[in-house]
C-alpha cells in the first residue's frame, strides 16, 4: 500500500481555499499512485476554529465542501478532517472519501481540554471505531489525541482485527520539547499495534499558535523511518510492506526532509512562520515596529524581515531626550543590516506638549514614573497613527520575561497587533540574536546592541537592573512560576532566593490585566500567555503565607 | 427543619477572606437556630477561579481551609462548595460540614462547557449522589447544573428514596431573562421530585460576570415561596415543613427581599455591582472616565456614581476643535449634574505637535481617519497617563453596538481598564438614560445629551449615521448574527435588508482583533463580547456566497 500525508498550510474559516489546496495534492499525489491520501485534523475548516463551530450555517458550509471534495477527488481513498454536524451534535470527525462520495466517517474519541485545547465545548466524542481495508491491509483511523492514551485506544480498537498501520490526522501546535514527545508517542503506539503508523499534522500559523507540521511514519518495530518538513507544507509519500513475520515495513518514496538540529532554530523558525501567516492570513503587506536600539526590538525586526522580506518591514525610531546617541545609532545600523526602510519621529517636542497639558492637573509630577511612562504612549500612539494611516501591522516587541513582570507600559509599547516574542525569555532572546547572527556570519544584530545592559531609557541612566532581578534569575522563577505551576515555597525549596521569588510573585499575580490588554503573540514554550493560561484579572489568592 | 441559605459576595482566591465571611454567617444563622446552612458553588475559592485550580498548591490551601471552618463552626450542618483535589483529579465539590469535621463530600455530576464555562478544562465530573438525614428529612445534595438537566437528575438519584428537600448550591451569573429560566427550572425540580428545593445562588463582580444572587426556594407543588435579594448579600431562612400528605411546604422566616420588576433596572444594578466589585476587588479607590458630552459616557458615569460615590469619580473632557461648544458645556453640566470632579484638559496642541511630527512620513494625510483617531488615541493618552499618576482605573465607554462594528479607536477611546457597558446596546442605553431621569425625578443625563445625533467629534459635522446603520436595525441585525449565531441568510429572509446585513457581518468580523485587544466589561445579555464568544482573530470564514 502507498500512502501520502498530505501536511498542508489550512486557514481557518477558508472552506474554498482549503478545499482548492486538498484537491491540489490530491492530483499530485495521484501521478505517484497513492492507495490513501491523509489531511490534518479539521484540515477543512482549520484549526482551531472555535466559536465558528457554534454557527450552524458554517457546520453546513464546511460539510457541503467536504461533498464536493468527495466528487472531484473521486479515485482512491482520501481521509480529510472537518466538523461533523449530526442529529443535535458535532464530532470533531474524519471524512473517508471514496468512490465520489463520503462513504464513512470517525468520530474522534478523545477529546482535549488542556492548555489550549477546549474541544468538549463544542464536540461530543465518538464512540466508535473505523477501520479500512486499503489494498489488503487494515487501517484502523485515529485522530490526534486517540493515539497518546495508549491504553484507552487499545480498549477501543481491541475488535478491530490485527492493524497493519494506523492512520493519525492531527492538529498538534508547536512548543519546544513538542515534535520529541510525538516521536515517542507515534513510535510507541507503532510498536504496542505491531503496526505502521502514520501521522499526518497541520502546518502553518492562527494568532498564537503554529503548527510546526513534521508528519511522521513509523514502522511497526516503533522506528521513525520519514519525517515531513518542519514549518512548511509537504507531501510525504511511501510505500506499506506487511511482512510474513507479521512486522511492518515502511519505505519513504523521497529523501527525508531536513530537520532543525537545534532548539533554537526550531523557535527562529517557529516565530518567522507565526509572523507571516498572521500578517499574510489577516490581510496586511507591510508590518510596522519601533526600533529603540535594543535587543528586543532588534530581534522582532530580523524575524520580520525572515517572515516578510525587508521590503515590507518599516523601522521608526521616536528619541525623546532620555535616549543616547548610540542606542538610536544601533536602531539606524540595525535597519541598515536588515535592508528594511527606517523613519525618525522624535517625539520631545509631543512629550512637552503632553506635560503641558497634564500640569493643570493638580498632582501631576513631570518627573514622576507617569511622565515617564507617557514616552512610551506616544510612541504607541504613532505607531497607531501610521498603522492606521496605511493599513500596516504594527508588531510590538516586549519579551515573555517582561510580559511576565508587568515591565511594559499599558497602550504604549504594547500597542500593536501582534506581539513577536512574547512567549520568548529574555535569556533567550540573547541567544536567538547570537543564533542570528552566527547562521548570517555577520552582525545583523550589532554586538552593541547585544553587551548594553538592557535599558527602557524613560529616564536619566535607567537600566532593567534598577527594577529587575538578573534575567538568569528572573526566568528561572517564571520558568517554575508561570510554566509549571509551581508554588512560591516550592521554589524557595529549590534554592531560589525568597524575596526575589516572593517580588517576581507578586510582580506576575498583578499584572494579569495588563497581559489581558495586550497583543496575542507566538507560543513557543509549553506554556504562553494566552489561551494557555486563564486566570482571573480579579484574583486575591497569595500563596505566601504571609 | 430550618434551612437557611447563605448568599454572599466571594471573592476569587480570597480563601481567609471568604472563610471569614462564612464563619460570621454562620453565627448569624445560629442565632436563629438554623439546622442546615448552604453556600454558594466554590464559596470558599469564589467562582470562576480559571487556572488557580491548575496549582496544586491553591487546591491544597483551599481544603485546608474548609477543614479550618469545620473545625470553627461545628453546630449543626454546613454546605460550602470548594475545589477537592482527589488523587489525581479534582473536583467541583460541596463539603458537608458536621461536628467540627468534612463529613461527606458530593462532587457536582453534571459539568458545564459552554457559554463563560469551561468546567471540562478542571474537573472530573462526581458519579456518586450525596443525600443528608437533617432532622428526619432525606435532603439530597446537588450543585448549579445537576439541577437543569432533570432526566439526568432523576436518574441519578433513583436510588436514593423520596427527598423532602434537593439543596442545590451555584454560581449562576447574570444575563437578562436568566432569573425566569432559574424559577422555572427550580419550579419543575420541585414538582419532579415532590419535595421543597433550596438554591443558594452567589452574588457580587468577577471579572465580566456579575453573580446576581436571589437565591430561590420551592415548596413541593413547584411555586417559589422565597427569593434572596438581588445584587446583594442576604441570608434567606425558612422552615421546611412536610405534610402527611406528602407534600412539603416551606415558611419563609423574614419578608421578602424587594425584586427588581423592570429588566432596565436589573441591567443597571448588574452594571452598578460589576463596576463597583471590579473597581474595590482589584484595590481601586478612584474611577476616572473621559466625558464627551454623549450619552454612552454620561451613562458610564451615572453607573460610575451609583457604584461608588460621586467622590471617588473624575470626569475629564478633552475637547479639540471638532467638539462643539454645546457638547462641551454638557459634558460639564453632567458632571455637576453627578457631583463629580471635572477636568478640562484641551488637546488641540497636543495634536497639532503629533500632526507636525507625522508630517515627517511621505503620505500622511493631516486631514484623514488617522489624522482624526489620533484625537482619540491623545484622549487615551491622557486617562492613562492620570491614571498611571493617581493609581485610578479608567473606565471605558463604548457601547455594545460600538464595540460590535469596530466603530471605535484601537488604544484611543478603548483605552481603559473596564468597559462598562461594553454589552449594553445602544438602543439600550438610551432606554437606560431614561430610566436613571425618571427614576430620579431629574434630569441627571441632560434631554439634550439624549437627544442629539450620535457623533464622535473627530471631524467637522460628523455624525454616527454617517458611517452606521441606523441603531434600531443595527442592534437587530447584531442581535441576530453576535447573539443568536444567525447566518447572514437566516437574517435577510427574516425581512432585514441585504446590503446593510452584509455591511453590519463584515465589519463585525473584521473587527474581532479590536475586541480582543479592549478591556473587559459585564456581561448582561445572553452572549456578551468576551469569555462568551470566541472566535479566532484570524478566520476568512464569510456566510455570503459570493
Amino acid at each position: 500500500m502507498r500512502v501520502a500525508l498530505g501536511q498542508f498550510n489550512a486557514v481557518v474559516g477558508d472552506l474554498a481555499g482549503n478545499a482548492e489546496k486538498i484537491r491540489k495534492i490530491w492530483a499530485k499525489a495521484m501521478e505517484s499512485k497513492v492507495d490513501l491520501l491523509a489531511f490534518p485534523e479539521l484540515a477543512v475548516c482549520g484549526y482551531p476554529p472555535e466559536d465558528l463551530l457554534l454557527k450552524k450555517h458554517f457546520l453546513q458550509d464546511n460539510r457541503l465542501v467536504v461533498e464536493k471534495l468527495a466528487a472531484d477527488c473521486p479515485d482512491k481513498t482520501i481521509i480529510v478532517g472537518f466538523a461533523e454536524s449530526f442529529r443535535s451534535n458535532t464530532y470533531n470527525s474524519a471524512a473517508v472519501l471514496q468512490k465520489g462520495r463520503i462513504n464513512k466517517i470517525y468520530r474522534k474519541g478523545l477529546l482535549v481540554d488542556y492548555g489550549i485545547f477546549d474541544e468538549r465545548r463544542y464536540f461530543q466524542p465518538g464512540t466508535e471505531p473505523v477501520a479500512l481495508n486499503i489494498a489488503g491491509l487494515n487501517v484502523p483511523v485515529t485522530i490526534c489525541a486517540d493515539i497518546w492514551n495508549i491504553r484507552w485506544l487499545s480498549n477501543f480498537l481491541k475488535n478491530l482485527g490485527q492493524a497493519q498501520m494506523i492512520i493519525n490526522i492531527s492538529a498538534s501546535p508547536f512548543h519546544l520539547g513538542k515534535v520529541e514527545k510525538r516521536q515517542e508517542i507515534v513510535g510507541r503506539c507503532a510498536k504496542k499495534f505491531n503496526c505502521a503508523v502514520a501521522y499526518c499534522n497541520l502546518v502553518g500559523g492562527q494568532d498564537e499558535l503554529v503548527f510546526d507540521g513534521r508528519s511522521l511514519l513509523a514502522d511497526s518495530t516503533g522506528r521513525i523511518v520519514a519525517k515531513g518538513r518542519a514549518f512548511d507544507e509537504d507531501l510525504i509519500i511511501a510505500d506499506v510492506i506487511p511482512a510474513a513475520d507479521g512486522t511492518v515495513q515502511v519505505k519513504p518514496v523521497q529523501p527525508q526532509a531536513q530537520q532543525p538540529t537545534d532548539p533554537l532554530d526550531e523557535v527562529y523558525q517557529a516565530l518567522i512562520l507565526g509572523t507571516r501567516d498572521y500578517a499574510r492570513k489577516n490581510g496586511f503587506v507591510k508590518v510596522l515596529l519601533g526600533l529603540s536600539g535594543g535587543i528586543d526590538s532588534a530581534l522582532t525586526a530580523a524575524i520580520a524581515v525572515a517572515a516578510l522580506g525587508p521590503e515590507n518591514v518599516i523601522g521608526i525610531t521616536m528619541p525623546s531626550k532620555f535616549n543616547s546617541p548610540e542606542t538610536i545609532a544601533d536602531a539606524e545600523k540595525m535597519a541598515k543590516n536588515l535592508g528594511i526602510e527606517f523613519l525618525t519621529i522624535p517625539i520631545e517636542a509631543i512629550l512637552k506638549q503632553f506635560d503641558q497639558a497634564l500640569k493643570g492637573v493638580p498632582g501631576w509630577n513631570s518627573e514622576g514614573i507617569a511622565y515617564e511612562n507617557l514616552q512610551a504612549r506616544i510612541r504607541g500612539g504613532i505607531l497607531m497613527s501610521l498603522s492606521n494611516q496605511f493599513g500596516s501591522l504594527v508588531l510590538t516587541t516586549g519579551n515573555k520575561s517582561e510580559t511576565a513582570v508587568g515591565y511594559a507600559t499599558l497602550y504604549g509599547d504594547t500597542a500593536g497587533g501582534f506581539a513577536v516574542i512574547k512567549d520568548v525569555p529574555k535569556t533567550m532572546v540573547y541567544k536567538l540574536a547570537e543564533r542570528i547572527n552566527q547562521a548570517d556570519g555577520r552582525q545583523i544584530i550589532p554586538i552593541d546592541v547585544i553587551n548594553r545592559p538592557p535599558t527602557a531609557e524613560l529616564r536619566p541612566d535607567q537600566k532593567d537592573a534598577d527594577t529587575l532581578p538578573d534575567y538568569d534569575l528572573l526566568d528561572k522563577i517564571l520558568k517554575g512560576y508561570v510554566e509549571q505551576d509551581k508554588s512560591a515555597q516550592q521554589l524557595v525549596e529549590s534554592g531560589l532566593p525568597r524575596d526575589v521569588v516572593r517580588r517576581v510573585i507578586r510582580m506576575v499575580d498583578r499584572n494579569e490585566y495588563k497581559r489581558r490588554l495586550s497583543p496575542p503573540g507566538i507560543k513557543i514554550t509549553p506554556k504562553a500567555f494566552g489561551k494557555d493560561r486563564r486566570l482571573p484579572i480579579t484574583n486575591r489568592y497569595n500563596s505566601f503565607d504571609d
